[in-house]
């Protein structure tokens, strides 16, 4: 299959853009930025869905819905978050159509104009503290623990599936807390919960940490994100956890009645991820020939196809086909046997190398007379012939092996590629030849990382969890730094 | 808690819009028309789309996910669809806003102009068929059995929760066939999973049968529904199934090669429920003391109350209540043991019959030394009080038993209000005093159901599956008929 696919030695992002489509994950659709998701590309959504969704429910949330549209007037009450998202805003602005006077089509009734006009969500937060202070009297109705899984949409000028998406899903955490204390444990508890989905799922090592002033969510008083590092050693942001202090409380005028009788102003927190973790989860894992998809997020763990010649071996094989499936699922395992007779095995091998199918088991007439199956597995392409019987157990084990080995695999590149930089020229060398995470010394001030940026590309990532303090000098300015922060390119 | 509700004698609409807020369903927004669905409603939710989506799955469909956002020149494409929809559609003409010159806020910013305005989906026949065009070349590619969970905008402009909103949450199938035959087998498949889920899940009795050609779906050849009665009298359509035909395939152009060689316009189905049925699921059951939801949906089936003195108590109660928990849990009942000291036992019990949890336990001092527990279920409001030893199973059958009974409350309520009217002044009685489903002639012409609706407000809702013949005269024009159709007032 390797031929099917630009090699990511020859152009890496265009290896993504063609795998994203003919592994049948997702396409651009005829609204410019907007993308179909494909039935394959959202069965892997999906699992994310739930395995984050429980995640959620363990750590005390619930789910609920607020309306898609914003009025305008709700953007302006945070200075901040106005500013950060009004660039990139669909603004409905009438509410109904009507047929031209030459019968030629439909027109925009210009009787049916907006008093108001709402903006299509790019984040709720605003709507949210609208609806919170309702919601919020006293410390009795506090805290609240809420997540919505939804659609929004922000007005990017230049799109990639999954990547960057005109429209997008995901889910927000919004909550409200009546200390301090509570909202930024929430916060903390919420990128923890992150990395450890991206961990335990989607096999993704990532770093933890908070972002500058520079690169903090449009309101927020602290962002803290998750960061992995992509095969092309770019950075990829891919969970935020926000603490925003009292300010949507502020903006809102939510207050509450605390314990001790005195009025104050809820203290907040939002968080989210979005199908941008497709992308990760995509670029972290693939290679040439095409998916690799952790065992955990894989719609089909096992494919199973039967070579066989004629109708009497067909019905062998489906005999022999449906046994094996049966087994594995006892074990929980999900299995797709394929026995069409529509398409040939070679085709099928390619295919399911291709949507990254993390075991294919292959049964011949040889196979069933020697009580064997073939054995492949898609991340090491390695192949082997195995005793049938007892076959479903170990398959089980391999799922875990390659669930480990990818993610080890993985871990190993990012340590490959993460560097200390003490100079300015090793800096700009290793973004520009090597790429990968460079830990430097920066003097902690917006105009040098903006500089930084303009000359390189590179931002800084985080200032990662449990960082060591260590005497430097900024590798830009000279100037005393206290800490090494990380920079890199990124998506 | 009685005193707290409007009853339904009283004022029917205001014991429901009560009853939705109140029980913490869902609110009014600060966006016209469009709803806040708060976690104990959404909860609700989840499970109704957690069976749902199984039974999709079970039938062979797969999820996928489509642009919010439709070019406005596709609605022109299907005739009778764009007449349906043109009048209710929020109109995205701008992707920008900027601050004001005067600084006192921010405006749509005239230069971010859409060259084409783009609607939000009030449902995605056309772009979906726009996109299976690039997927459908040849019979192998068929079917496609694809559904959508996703948020719709129509512009209503008379709304109620859940009932009419703007913005409502829905699933819509969309299946493309290599034949008219497959294409009515599966509309008919679909609305036959509706009808058991309506039945099996939410306890509520449905009328199968097909739509006239008046309350057709803007762009089908048939419409299949079920009609649900509501304790008022009214009807409530509550799923429809719609054979499309080839009307999309021809509309955007998508043709297929037979297995016979020959090209043909593809065949085409949609079916989809909404939050909608959350008003069917309130008003079928619950009564003037608040909700009563059928087990299957509850987000808690079981609600423990422990009653105490002190803090000695409290712990024995702790004890006792978490070990009841444990035992429904393993059991797979989804439980609440609500031990907060900030409310009282007496406020607890009014709050979740409020909320409909179908089985109450309270236990107290006396109780745990008799080794009996307290045992209130919401349906018919009777208690008792049962050994604790073996409680859980005695829950769990009971559980059971509240299912069915409110399935058989609301099938007599519908026996007892269907009628056969014979005479115009015979049918206008019964929509008047009675209400309820009028099985009547009718001679099968529009212009007479047009007339019958204007005179009575009474629609025909729908033609009952396997209906007997039965020659007779219109019950309006005295013309021919050979069937009765159902009419109804309905929401």
């Amino acid at each position: 299959m390797g031929k099917f696919l630009t090699t990511r030695e020859e152009n890496y992002s265009q290896w993504y853009n063609e795998l994203v489509v003919k592994a049948d994950l997702a396409e651009n659709s005829a609204v410019r930025g907007c993308m179909v998701i494909k039935p394959y590309g959202y069965a892997i959504w999906e699992k994310m869905q739930a395995a984050l969704d429980t995640m959620f429910k363990e750590t005390g949330h619930v789910n609920a819905y607020f309306p898609l549209f914003i009025p305008k007037s709700f953007f302006s009450k945070e200075a901040a978050h106005v500013e950060g998202f009004a660039k990139e805003c669909a603004v409905v602005t009438h509410y109904r159509l009507r047929n031209k006077a030459d019968g030629s089509g439909i027109e925009v009734d210009p009787d049916a104009k907006l008093e108001e006009e709402l903006i299509v969500r790019p984040t709720s937060e605003t709507i949210i503290w609208h609806t919170y202070k309702n919601w919020i009297q006293s410390y009795r109705d506090l805290p609240i623990l809420v997540n919505q899984w939804a659609n929004v949409v922000r007005w990017e000028m230049r799109t990639r599936l999954f990547l960057r998406t005109a429209e997008f899903l995901w889910q927000e955490g919004h909550t409200a807390h009546a200390t301090k204390e509570e909202a930024v444990e929430e916060t903390i508890r919420m990128i923890n919960v992150y990395a450890t989905f991206a961990e335990n799922f989607m096999a993704m090592p990532v770093i933890k940490g908070v972002k500058t002033e520079n690169e903090r969510f449009a309101g927020a008083l602290e962002t803290y994100t998750i960061e992995a590092l992509m095969q092309d050693g770019k950075a990829l942001q891919s969970g935020t956890s926000h603490f925003l202090g009292q300010n949507f409380a502020k903006a809102f005028d939510v207050k509450f009645n605390s314990k001790e009788g005195a009025l104050d102003y809820v203290w907040a927190t939002s968080w989210g991820v979005s199908t941008r973790l497709m992308g990760a989860l995509i670029m972290s894992h693939s290679d040439d020939n095409g998916l690799v998809l952790p065992p955990k997020l894989a719609p089909h763990q096992v494919v199973i196809v039967p070579i066989y010649k004629g109708n009497d071996q067909y019905e062998i094989m489906r005999e022999a086909g449906n046994k094996i499936k049966a087994q594995l699922k006892e074990l929980g395992i999900t299995v797709l046997f394929d026995d069409r007779d529509t398409q040939k095995p070679g085709w099928k091998f390619a295919e399911y190398e291709l949507k990254g199918v993390p075991v294919r088991l292959a049964i011949g007439a040889r196979d069933l007379e020697n009580g064997t199956v073939e054995v492949a597995r898609r991340d090491t392409l390695e192949k082997q012939t195995l005793p049938l019987d007892g076959i479903a157990n170990v398959v089980k084990q391999l799922l875990d092996e390659i669930q480990n080995n990818i993610y080890k695999k993985a871990f190993n590149y990012r340590e490959d590629h993460t560097y200390k930089a003490n100079s300015w020229d090793e800096f700009v060398d290793i973004l520009e030849t090597k790429g990968g995470f460079v830990y430097a010394h920066w003097d902690g001030t917006k105009a040098t990382e903006d500089i930084i940026k303009e000359k390189t590309k590179a931002t800084i990532r985080c200032i990662p969890e449990g960082n060591a303090m260590e005497a430097g000098k900024c590798i830009y300015s000279g100037k005393p730094s206290t800490q090494r922060v990380i920079f890199a390119k990124s998506y």
